[in-house]
């Protein structure tokens, strides 16, 4: 991982790129998870910046639709749906600094089949909101996948390549309580499938010991997350979790060892898109010696645009720039 | 260009795969440049279904903005940006037909530097516009870079790929005549860089001999367009034509070696991704033989999704599909 | 209709106030109709400025709805929709001048029942585009209702008052031709109900003589147009045109003796209420004399926004301020 | 307000129209004013359904707002503004029920004067954010009033009338905690001038004993709030709260002696009205007998939508319908 201290030009994560203790976060360990990003919540523990975590996730459903005939309208109480492991304590991180977690891997856990994805009635990109519109309903379905890391058994005709990320991670906002379902500038449900091992996702720290939060993995998804439900599975999750001293961003961002990311969430979607490339610019000219209008001209030339979910209550997406054309 | 027949399953093409009659069209044949898409001029050049078209076309400033100290505000008279070629009749095509454009080449023409962007006022992804917002104004700019098939000179630090793509290219409506500078289902101003040599891009036809115009090429492009402005260049553009009748497609959709796409034009962003999408789950349904749930499921789990611009009269976003998974 | 002259704080309209000819209009004399705002058909009328014109329009339909079993899916033939009388070319009226067209009077004609209202399969505001969403479509519906001057009877329980006013009316843009089902900065399909009697309605002209269009009357409409089919009424119509030299207003405006009131058109709909009150601000600073921070506060304040159409290609809202608060 | 028992259709208010005890709750007794609306803070008064309570508003920046020369950039110290009182519970309240909460009067407290509007940077409707635009910003102004119940003397010249409403006002969520900035189905932040003395405000309640919160008063504001910044006043407000068992609704809604409206917050902005919209249909298919369609139709024909606030997190709309047409 020595080139994340390279990457983010100078500035100097408080492990030095070094490996701190080791902790295990069983399902067990955890007990109650979470359904909210907030700070009421007491950590069910406390790291040192540099810290290795491995921790045991559930999937979106708490792992309640185990067959096709399980239902969510049936199956699911919401608003406790997409649970979430946390928080995590990390020593010494206040307002003002950036937690750096890097994704070591994302495994799948369980017994086979492990991947659900679903139809659910009123929800997904191209599901007319019963609150909306007035049109009957579409049908409900679930759709039951083998998962390994040699792939997703889509179907008998299909098999998808196995492209593991996190969907939900992220800290607490700093008074506020909020689901698990939705993004924004403190992580959250982004579902951005960018957010994988080899990544190094950084996120503005808003209270002491940034208290960080990690559910709802992916074995796989396509951009936008259309139906709303990605392969969601139990996981496996080791992440490095580091800390930068006084660095001051207004959102998610993350670089992996060819690009840099500035992450948007935000309605309508073009206001996610602004957020991100906005932040792009921004980041180009702190970090990497661009003038603002070469910065505007070469994401414009160069700029490359993710969208991560069109279904969350923010739509989240991703502007990114390919190191060899700023180092 | 033997793969398209069979990639659109069965669909027709008029000339089966033959290569045509070649045409020119040089500036001096056009003569008059078109800044709409409209049923209201006469064609420059009619020709069969399977002929070739090598066009000269202008770069979207119509040549005017010839050094760095050419200021848009000065020298554009607007609404006469974004000059087309055309309007092409294609015999036998109707309303109810798809006009087939495989792109075989985008070469730059003129004298280096060739490739202007530029910050306009009041224009641009990061632009407050000054007829809805009360900010002051950011500084107008012209950037020229020299362009060749080996790269885009972005400045003497950065020298990005050339990877030419046609930012405008489309069939008139049935009764509109409408800017140059809009994209929408009959295609027009959707600065998606996949429309690029390799692709056949499908419109749907409106009216008889579909009468065809292009323009506005660009030397690269960003994801999204940001500024608003590409490496935009005068071009020497090769294409063949050809026609299948009777496929009823709602907008345009294009493929190549590797995937399928369909392209929606609207505002706001989400919008332009749901017909994208739509349509896709549409062409899987269709032409791919995939039940309409599980056209939903994959395109969640694999579909890939562009930002063309997100500065333009609508933002196109185009949806895609890997062949490896549906053939 | 003295007050005009004062209202518009000294701009002076050629005839002021003065009426000239009066012409007229009739279904016979109209002939061909028209589905597009443009430059690109005769004027049927010459007017000078201040004339008078009665003009005898139909319904959005073409007057082909007759009774609630004509379904519109079987009896339109799109684009061939909303048909408007004229263009009427306006003498004198150039690029850079203000079109004022003050409505006197909107009258049923026909027989009765005349007023037509529908449901249209994928159309609406609360209804999914089958171009965009999966779900099962709405029931289409006609609904018949006895209009005349004393009220529109919805049903046996309710009738509702005439408040007639005129759905679909503008200039010519420059060299677009648009159709009418669009509005924009140059009127169109507005369906704003603030269109109506007693008010004058700016357009700023885009060619020689303006070339001015007109249809698509209304016997009452609720704020949005909901369903996208307001009490559509074949109607005499007598409007006085004038012409105000050298005003140059970015969109449409109108004024009552109550209020004025800037018109947006746009999507998302947030974007047409800036563009509306961004230029009420624009208004309050150039012909009543308030500093750009003082009326941006008083829109705060005392500003009122009319959403006219949620449903067509891009939404219309007004934002007024009434004039007791700014003479 | 016997009124109200009729209103809403046979639906039965606890307290059945009858006042039960008076409590008064001042800015001493509340102490610790709130930033969030949610479940986690202890309930500063157990309320009976029926009874009335005297509340001490603070205004939306708690105060520190005190000179024309006190700029938010420097009093204000995010996110800790727009304080809140509360939480006060209501017994018997559970989920699944409406609290139903009579809005007496708002009369401005304090020294005059005591009216407060600012401009901010990088906030308000016709201002670029700075995370998404590159513009330079617009300046900050802080703008002092006159405020009593004889009228808002914005300025010589123009003294506009005291039409005050309460900005803020809601229920906790289930387990989230929300900026109280921002609305939502819950209430919160909606800044629309309808929740105003003589109304009757509905909130679906999510937990036991509601936890209502309140705040944020204005002595008067125009559509839309275009600056962000209302005609800010602390406040005494007078609240009747009663309870309406068993009776499921989406989200806010209210009614007046001349109208009922459904209240929707979503972005972008036509999400908004279609929440609203939509769910006025609903209210009258449930409780005024009209067939679906036809209620859709008497929406389209006289619905009215008040723009409340175009500034905040979410945009709040109300569609309203005349009780005149439906009872």
């Amino acid at each position: 991982m020595s080139w994340i201290s390279n990457s983010v030009m100078g500035r100097k994560a408080v492990a030095q790129g070094q490996t701190g203790a080791r902790h295990h976060l069983s399902e067990e360990d955890q007990g109650e998870f979470h359904y909210v990003y907030g700070p009421y919540a007491e950590p069910v523990l406390r790291i040192a910046p540099g810290d290795v975590v491995e921790v045991e996730t559930l999937d979106a459903f708490g792992g309640v639709i185990k067959t096709e005939d399980d239902l969510p309208s049936q199956k699911l109480n919401m608003p406790f749906v997409n649970p979430q492991n946390g928080p995590i304590a990390v020593q010494g991180a206040e307002k003002g600094d950036v937690l750096a977690v890097h994704i070591h891997s994302v495994l799948p856990r369980g017994p086979q089949p492990a991947g659900t994805t679903a139809l659910i009635p009123s929800f997904g990109a191209l599901v007319a909101d019963a609150n909306m519109y007035l049109n009957p309903a579409t049908p409900e379905r679930v759709k039951k996948m083998q998962v390994t890391e040699d792939g997703v058994i889509f179907s008998d005709r299909v098999t998808l390549p196995y492209e593991p990320f996190i969907g939900t991670m992220g800290i607490s906002p700093e008074i506020e309580a909020v689901s698990s379902l939705q993004p924004d500038y403190w992580g959250g449900n982004m579902d951005l499938p960018d957010v994988a091992p080899g990544a190094v996702v950084y996120f503005p720290v808003q209270r002491d010991e940034a208290h960080f939060f990690v559910g709802d993995c992916h074995g796989r998804q396509g951009d936008g997350e259309l139906c709303g439900v990605a392969v969601e599975i139990p996981a496996a999750v080791v992440l490095q979790i580091d800390l930068i001293k006084g660095w001051s961003i207004p959102g998610v961002r993350l670089e992996t060892e060819e690009f840099i990311m500035s992450v948007g969430s935000a309605r309508p979607m073009e206001d996610a898109a602004r957020l991100a490339y906005r932040d792009l610019v921004r980041w180009l000219v702190e970090d990497y010696a661009f003038e603002e209008s070469e910065a505007y001209f070469l994401a414009t030339q160069a700029g490359k645009m993710r969208v991560g979910n069109m279904v969350d209550p923010k739509y989240t997406l991703g502007a990114s720039m390919l190191k060899t054309y700023i180092d």
